[in-house]
C-alpha cells in the first residue's frame, strides 16, 4: 500500500477544477524534495516542440494535460486497479527547455531524464513533441548498458531520414535516430497504426530492412486491435521494453489537438484497449506526446490524453 | 392522425433557421392553455445544473436543444414513422427553477412534473443535470403507485452515495435515490455503456447487491449493441418503464458538450441504434440530459441531442 | 513520369504552411495559361452556396481545401500510388460565381466546366454545396452526348422534388434534375449512406421508380462497407461514371463544418475505405462537396475534406 | 401604463435562460393572433441573407438575437425608461423567406412588413443582411404616400450601383435603390461612421450629388459622437425618420460576428450614446442588420446586438 | 528584500508555459506549510459559482487564472514596482467549497480566510462569482471589530435585494448583504462603472439612502476615469478600505468570458489605469471575480484577469 | 498608371472568398518570374516562429494573412490613394525556412531579401515573429552600405539582451542586434506603445543609453496619437527608415492572435491613425509581424492585420 501523502484528493473533498493542478493531483516534488527518493513512477513534462515540422504547439501539451488530468479520479473500473494505492506515483515538474535552441534543449531534458534513472524512478514523460522521446531513450539505454524493445502507437513511424536539408533532428526521426545510437534493438520493435499520405517508402523501407515490425492501418482493422496487440507482445516478448504513444494514433475527430493529425484512425475505445493489451510487459518508461492545445477543440483531446496516461500508467502495473 | 394544429411547419415553408424556437418546432403551449389537455407527449425542460459536481453550463441545455432540434424534419428514414401525425405533441415550456436554492428547485420541477401527469401527458423531460431525472421519478412513483423499471443509458451508474458530505443531492445519485425511495424496481433495472476512472466500486457493489443489471462498456463492446439492448428488453420486460439518457453516453468526439466526458465509448449510430431497440416497451417517461452547450463545440452536441430525442419520442410510439 | 512542372514542392523544401496555397500546392494555371494543354485531371472550385437551405458557408469551402490540402504528401501509402507523378494535375482556380443570382452563377459554371471538357481535362470539381456538381454533370452530358452512371457518398439522396414553392433549384435535388435532364442513367445510380429524418418518402420512392440504388445507413452498416462497394461497382460496372462525395457522408463528430448534418455515420476510415474500393472504374468527374468553414472546429472537416480529395484523385487512376 | 399582458418574465421569477426564447422575452404573436391589434411596436426577424456579397450567416441573425435578448431586464438605467410599460411590444415571429430564390423572398417580407403596417404597428426589423431594409423602406413608403429621411449607422454607405453585373440587388446598394425609388429623401438622409477600403468614390459621389450627409469615420472622430448626432439630428429634422443600424458600424473587436467588418470602428459605448443620441425623433421604423453567428465569438456581438435593439426601442419612445 | 524563497522563476530560466502553474508562478504553500508564517500577501481561490443567477462557469476562474498569470512578469513597467521583491508573496491554493450546498461552501470560505487572516496575511481572494466576496467582508469585519470602506469596479452594484423568492444570497446583492451585516460603512463605499439594463432603480435607491457613492458609466465617461478615482480616493480616504474587481466592469469584447456582461464598458487601459490610482490607500484585501472560461475565447478574459490581479498586488504596496 | 498585369480583381467581378489567395489578390510571381523586374513594392512572407519565448504559432500568419487580404478592396477611402494603381505592387511568395534550424533559417530569409533588394524591389515583409525582422534590417544595410531610422509600434521594445542562456537570438532582442550590427542609427530609432510587465528595465536602459526614443503607452495614451506620431517623424526625419508594425501593439481584445499580448493597448482606429501618420517617411521597409493564427478568434487579428498592411502600403506611397 502505497505512502497516503501520494494519494490524490478525492473529488468529493476538494472538487475537481479546483486546486494547483499536478498530474492526476498526485504530489508535485521540485528537485531538491527528499521525497523523490520513495517514488516509484515519476511523471514529467518536456514542454518543447522545436522539433515539429508543421504545426506547433505541443509545448503548450504538459500544462494542459495537468488540467485534464484532475478529472481522473481512483480506480480502472475496468481491471479494478488502483494505481495511486499499488505505486507512489509523483509530478516531478517540466523542464526547463529553450525554445530557441535545440541542442541545450535536448541536453536540459536529457539531464532531467538522468536524475530521474538516478534515483531508480520509472519514467513516464508527457510531451511535447516527439523528438523529446529520444531523451528518455538515450538515458535509458546510457543507464541500462544495452538496446531495449519499443511499441510504438502512432500514426507515423517517425523512421525518415533528416528532414530540412540533412542537419538537424525533427519529429519525423527519433526512432530512426535512436536505433542508429543502438539504443532501441529494431528487431524488438513493433509500431501500429501507421497512415497518411507519405513522402516516399523510406521510412517504411528502413524498418523492414531493421526488422521493425510495422502494422499499417489497414492490417490493423483488418486484423482487429486485439491481434494487434497479440503481435506486439510477441514482437516485443519479455525483456525491457519502452511504450510510446502518439495521441495522433487516434483519430482527428477524437484527438483533433495535435500538430500532424492523419483522418482514418482508431477510435478512442480501440486506443485504450491497446493499452490495456499491455500490461505485463516489462515496460521500462513511457510517453504521452504531441498534444497541441491551440489546435485541441474544448478540450478533447487533452482530456483523451490524460485518460490515455492513467491506462499506461496501469499497464505500467502488474 | 394527429390534429394538424400539433404539425411543425415544414423546413420548405419556412426555413427551419426562422422563427421563435420550440423542441422540433412544435406548438409551445403555456401552462394554462386548453391545448394542454389534447397533448399526448409532452417535451418540458429542466434548465437547471445545480447538483453538478465538475462543469457546469447543462442549465444552458434545453435552449440549445430548441434550437438544433429546428432541424428535425417529420419522418424517421429509418423506421418509416412519421411520430408528429401518430401523437399530438407539444412544448411545454421550462420550469422556473432556482439556480441558487436546490430544495425550492427540486419542489418546482416536481410541481410542474405532477401537473402534466395530471393531466396524462407522457413525460418527456429535456435536462438539465442528471439530478433533475430524480424529480421525474419521485412524480411517476406517486402517481402510479408502484415502482417501474429504467434503462439507463449512461457512462455512469449515478448509483454513488451522496457526495461532498453526505447531505447533498448530486447528479452523481439520482437512481441511488430513487431505490432508496422505492420509485424504482432495482431488478428491473439496466444500466449500460458504464466506463472511465471511478472513485471505486461503491456504485457497482450497491447495484449488484439491489440486483441491478449493469453493463460495463467493455461488455457492451463485446457482445455488440444489439445484444446488449436484448439484455435490457429482458431486465425490464412488459411492465412500466422508464428511459434515460445521458448523453455522455456517446463518446466524447460525439459528444464533446458534457460535464463529466468519458473516453471510450460508443458512436452515435451505435448510440441511435439503441434508442431504436426500446421500441415496443412500455415507455412511461423519458429523458435527455448533461448537454452542456458551452463545451460543446459547433453544436455538434446539441445536434446529436436532438436526434436522440427524435429517436426516443419514436421508440415511444407504437 | 509526370512532368516535373507538375510536382508539388515538397515538405521538407518548403515547409507545408509556407506558399501560395494551391489545391494539393499543385500548380495554378489560370485560364489562358497553355500549360493547361498538357493537364490530365483539373481540379477547381465553385464557391458557392446559393442552392442551400439551411447553414450556409460552403462557398468557403475552396480557400479552406486549398489551405489544408498543402499538408497532403506525395504517396498514397495504402495503394502505393504516386498520383502526382502518374499525371499531370493542376490546380485551374475558381469560377466567379454570382452570390447573388443563382441563373448567372451556374451559367458561369457550366461555362467554366465546357472549357475544361474542351481541353479533355479530367474534372475534379470541389464545392460549394451540392447543386453546383449539376453544371459538372450537364456539361460532361453535353460533351459525351449520352448519360452516364453515379456513385454517390452522402447521407442525403438529393432526389427530392423542388423545394420552397417549387420554381427553384436548391441543394437537395440536383440528382433528381439530373436524370429528368438526362445527364444520369438512373439505372446505372448507387447512392450509399443515406440517414437522418426526412420530410417523406418521395426521394426514396423516385430513385425506386427511375431504377437508383440507393442503400441506406442501417443497410451499410448490416453489410458492412466492403460489401457496399461491392454492390456499387456491380451497378456502374465499366461504364464512364461520376462520383460525387458530399463530406456529410461522415458522421459529423469527423466533419462538423457542413451545412446539413446527419448523426449516425460512418467513420473516416470507413470513408476512405469506400473511395479506395472505387479503383478500377471508369470515372469521368469527380468531386467534393458541402464543406462549410465557418462551421468547421479547428479545421479537422476541412483536412478530412483534402484527405478525401486526394484519395479520390488516386481511385480516379490506373 | 400597458397591458400586463405585455410584461416579459422577470429574471428572478424565470431564470433568463429558461423559456422559448422570444426578443426580449415578448410575447410571440402570431400572424393571425387578435392581440396583435394592440401592439404599438412590433419586432420581427427577416432571416436571410441572399443578397450578401461575401460571408454569409446573416440568416442565422433572428435566432441569436432572440436568444441573447432574453438576457435584457425591464429599466434602461440611463434614461430612467421601462420601454415594456411604456408601449404595447411584441415579437411577430419571422418571415417565410426563400434562401433560394430572392424575388419571392423580397417579396414574401414585404408582404409581412405590408401587414404590420396594415395594423398601425410600429415595425423594428432585425436582419438578415441589409437589403432586408429595402424591403421595410418600400412598403413604408407605399404606405405613407411620401419619402422619409434615414439616420444610418454603419461602416459602409450602401449607395454602391449594383454589383455582379448590374442586374441584381445586393447588401451593398438598398439605399441607393432607396432614393431613386424614392423612399428616402436623400437631403433629409445622414449616414455615419464609413470606413475600410472601397471600390472607388462612386457611393460618396452619388450621395454628395443627392444631397446625403456622409460623415467618415475619421470626421466622426475628430467631431466626437455627440457632434455626429447633433448633425444627424439636423440633417432629419422633426419629419419621418427611419433608423437602420448595421452592427459593423461598432468595430470588430466588439462585433466580430459579420459579414463584412471593417477595423477601426467606434466602441461599444460610443454606439450606444449614438442610439441614444436619436431620441425625441420621428421614428417611422427601425432595424438591426447583419448580425452573422458563424462568425461571432461566444456570442459577443449577439449580445451587442440585442443591447442596441433595446436602446432604439427605448429611443422610439417619447 | 523579499525572501529568494518567494520569487517566482524568470521567464529565461523555465520558459512561461513550463511547469505546475501557481498564481504568477510563487511558491504554493498548502494549509499546514510552515513557510506560511512569512507571508506579506496571500492569494487564494474561490473556485465557487453557486450564487450565478445566468451563465455560470466562474468556479473555472482560479485554475484559468494560474495559467494565464504565469506570463507575468517581475516588473511593472509602469510604477517600477518589483512587488514580488517587496512583499513575500504565495499562491495559498482553492478552498474545497462544495458545489451543491451553498451553506457549507461558504462556511469553508470563512473558515479558510479566518485562518489566513489569523496568519496576519493580506488576503487577495480569486473568484469564483461575486458572492464569494461576501465570505472575505465577513472575516475582515470579524477580524477587525469595526466596519470598512469598499471600493467596487463593476457594471453592477450588487445591492440588489435577495432574488428568486428571497431567502437565498446570489451574486446579485453581496454588498447589501455586507451593509446589512455591518461588514461595509456604506458612507465609505464607492462604486463606478454601472450599467446595462436594470430590474428597477431598487439597487440605487438602497445605495442612495445608505449613503453608497454610485458613478454610472455615463458618469464615469463623462468626468474622465482620473477623476471618477479622484471621487473613489476621497469617499474612502484613508481608512481601511477593501477592493474588489469584477471583471465585468470592463466592456466585453476586452472580458467577454464572464456570466452577466454589459456592453459599453471602459477599455482594458481606462481599468487597469483605475487600479493603479487605488495606490496608497490603506487596502486591506483585495478580490478580482467573475472570470468564466467556459465563455473566454482564446484565453483573452483570463489574462486581462492576470494583468488586473497583477496591478492590484502593486497598488495594495506603498 | 500601373501595369494592368498588376491590378487585383475586383470583388463583383471575382467574389472575394474566391481563388487562389494571395496577398491582396496581387499577382504571384515566383523567384525567376521575368515580371519581378517590374516590380515596385514586392510583399513576402516569412513563415517562422523559431525564436518565439511564449506562444508560438507566427509562422501560420502569411497563411492567414493572405486569406484575410482577399477582403482588401482597391481605394483608401481616408487618403484617396489608388494604392494598386499607383505602383506595381507583387506577392513574391514565403521563404522556405527550416523550422528546426534557426541558422539556416535566418540565412534562407537573408538570401532572399537580397534577391529582393537586388531587383531594387521595395520589401514588404509579413511574419512570423519579430526575429525575421532582423534578416530585413541585415540585408538592407549590407544594400545601403550605411545605418538607418526605425519607427516600431509594438507592446515590447526588443531590446532585451539575448535570452535563455545568452547564445541565441529570440524575438525578443531583434532591434538590439541591429543596433549593435550596425543596422540602425539608434538615435533614428523611436519606438511607441511600450506596456506589460518586464523583466527589468535593462531594454529600456540599453535604449536610453544609445539614444533610442521610447514611448511607454501611459506616455502615447498622455500626448494622444497625433502627437506622438509627431515625436516619431521628428525623431527618424527625412532620412531613410524602416517601419515595424508589430500586432501586439494593438490591444488584445482587436488582436488576440499574438504570441505575447500585453493588455491595455491602443485601438485599431488609433493603430491605423498612426499608420497614416508615417506618410511622406523615407520608408526604405516596412514588415507586420507576429500574428498567431492559432490563437486568434474568429479571424479578426488577421483581418486587422491584412487592413494594417494596407494601411502601411498606402504610407509608403507619396
Amino acid at each position: 500500500m502505497s505512502d497516503p501523502f501520494f494519494l490524490p484528493p478525492s473529488g468529493t473533498d476538494l472538487p475537481r477544477y479546483a486546486g494547483v493542478p499536478s498530474f492526476m493531483r498526485l504530489p508535485y516534488l521540485a528537485a531538491n524534495d527528499p521525497k523523490r527518493a520513495e517514488v516509484d513512477i515519476g511523471i514529467f513534462g518536456l514542454p518543447w516542440d522545436g522539433a515539429t515540422s508543421n504545426r506547433p504547439g505541443a509545448r503548450h501539451g504538459p500544462r494542459a494535460l495537468r488540467d485534464a488530468s484532475t478529472m481522473i479520479r481512483e480506480m480502472n473500473r475496468a481491471t479494478g486497479q488502483l494505481p495511486f494505492q499499488a505505486a507512489n506515483i509523483a509530478d516531478l515538474g517540466d523542464v526547463a527547455m529553450s525554445p530557441v535552441d535545440q541542442d541545450e534543449a535536448l541536453e536540459s531534458a536529457q539531464a532531467f531524464v538522468r536524475g530521474v534513472l538516478g534515483q531508480d524512478i520509472l519514467p513516464f514523460m508527457v510531451g511535447g513533441d516527439h523528438l523529446c522521446t529520444l531523451t528518455v531513450l538515450r538515458e535509458l539505454r546510457a543507464a541500462r548498458g544495452e538496446a531495449f524493445g519499443l511499441v510504438l502507437l502512432d500514426s507515423h513511424t517517425d523512421l525518415y531520414p533528416p528532414y530540412f536539408g540533412g542537419k538537424t533532428l525533427t519529429h519525423g526521426n527519433p526512432f530512426r535516430q535512436a536505433i542508429e545510437e543502438g539504443c532501441l534493438d529494431p528487431t524488438r520493435c513493433v509500431m501500429a497504426g501507421m497512415r497518411g499520405t507519405s513522402y516516399n517508402t523510406s521510412d517504411f523501407d528502413y524498418g523492414a530492412q531493421k526488422g521493425v515490425r510495422i502494422l499499417p492501418i489497414e492490417e490493423c482493422m483488418e486484423r482487429g486491435w486485439g491481434s494487434v496487440m497479440q503481435v506486439a507482445r510477441e514482437v516485443v516478448g519479455d525483456a525491457p521494453t519502452y511504450v510510446s504513444f502518439d495521441i495522433d494514433f487516434v483519430d482527428p475527430a477524437f484527438a483533433p489537438g495535435t500538430g500532424t493529425p492523419e483522418v482514418g484512425g482508431p477510435t478512442s475505445f480501440e486506443a485504450i484497449s491497446c493499452v490495456r493489451a499491455l500490461r505485463g510487459l516489462d515496460v521500462i518508461g513511457a510517453d504521452l506526446v504531441e498534444v497541441s492545445p491551440p489546435f485541441d477543440n474544448g478540450g478533447i483531446t487533452s482530456w483523451l490524453g490524460a485518460s490515455v496516461m492513467f491506462e499506461l500508467i496501469c499497464a505500467m502495473q502488474p
